[in-house]
């Protein structure tokens, strides 16, 4: 593959040229809580795990399913694990990023039902775990526009 | 923070019920150089760091800026280093994720002007330094609608 003329101005003229901030942990907790899809990420020998999953906030919880005997089932409550989400527009080169670093742990129907979690009726059975990560540190940025 | 009805509906409905399939090696190339951004993760004692970047290709490298004195630039040269695309269409549910796992160095002016690529004129000069990750691996999978 070689680098276009395209490619190469790109490079040049929109790699974040804007000025990063710092959010709040309320900011962040709120980001997190506005957004759909986040990514997993896992120490792993051969380099980070980073798998994008659903989630649903209970407080500063976040919650997500897996399936068993997947990556992430077999890393909970042996590490750390992250949470992250992002978002971007590209027309003006402006986002923000959200990280929650912490420990996971699987919780059950009891907890789900107490938390108003109540999934029911699968599209897909294979993903009948819950794991719930609890962050020790919640951090994000923000891409100002110049 | 309460979980209302409608997060349980989406958290039952939405929660990726689709199919997931793998993705060859040369589709997961092809999707990291149409992506505009992407995620570098690192591994921390404090759990996985992970950090939106922007990013061009030469041929499968990984090539981004970053600062000196970051965790990105201080992680360099010393651990395996992760990197993360993905898509998703929230009405669908549907979407990609591409994973390359390697690791990263960094390359000089010499070397970026021999792959054609020339950074000039940067609106922010603080991200000074390029570095440029050699994947190992590279894997993807795409959600398919049901």
């Amino acid at each position: 593959m070689t680098v276009t003329r395209e490619k190469t101005m790109y490079l040049a003229a929109r790699w974040f040229p804007g000025h990063l901030t710092e959010m709040d942990r309320a900011e962040c907790v709120e980001l997190l809580g506005r957004s759909e899809v986040g990514r997993v990420a896992l120490g792993d020998p051969e380099g980070p795990l980073v798998l994008p999953v659903n989630h649903v906030m209970v407080g500063e919880k976040i919650v997500f399913r897996t399936a068993p005997r997947t990556a992430i089932a077999d890393h909970v409550g042996s590490g750390q694990v992250s949470y992250q989400v992002d978002e971007f527009d590209s027309y003006t080169s402006s986002g923000w990023s959200v990280l929650a670093r912490g420990t996971a742990e699987f919780v059950d129907g009891v907890w789900l039902t107490e938390h108003d979690l109540k999934p029911e009726s699968w599209a897909d059975g294979t993903r009948t775990l819950f794991v719930c990560l609890t962050p020790t540190q919640i951090t994000g940025r923000r891409v100002v526009p110049v």
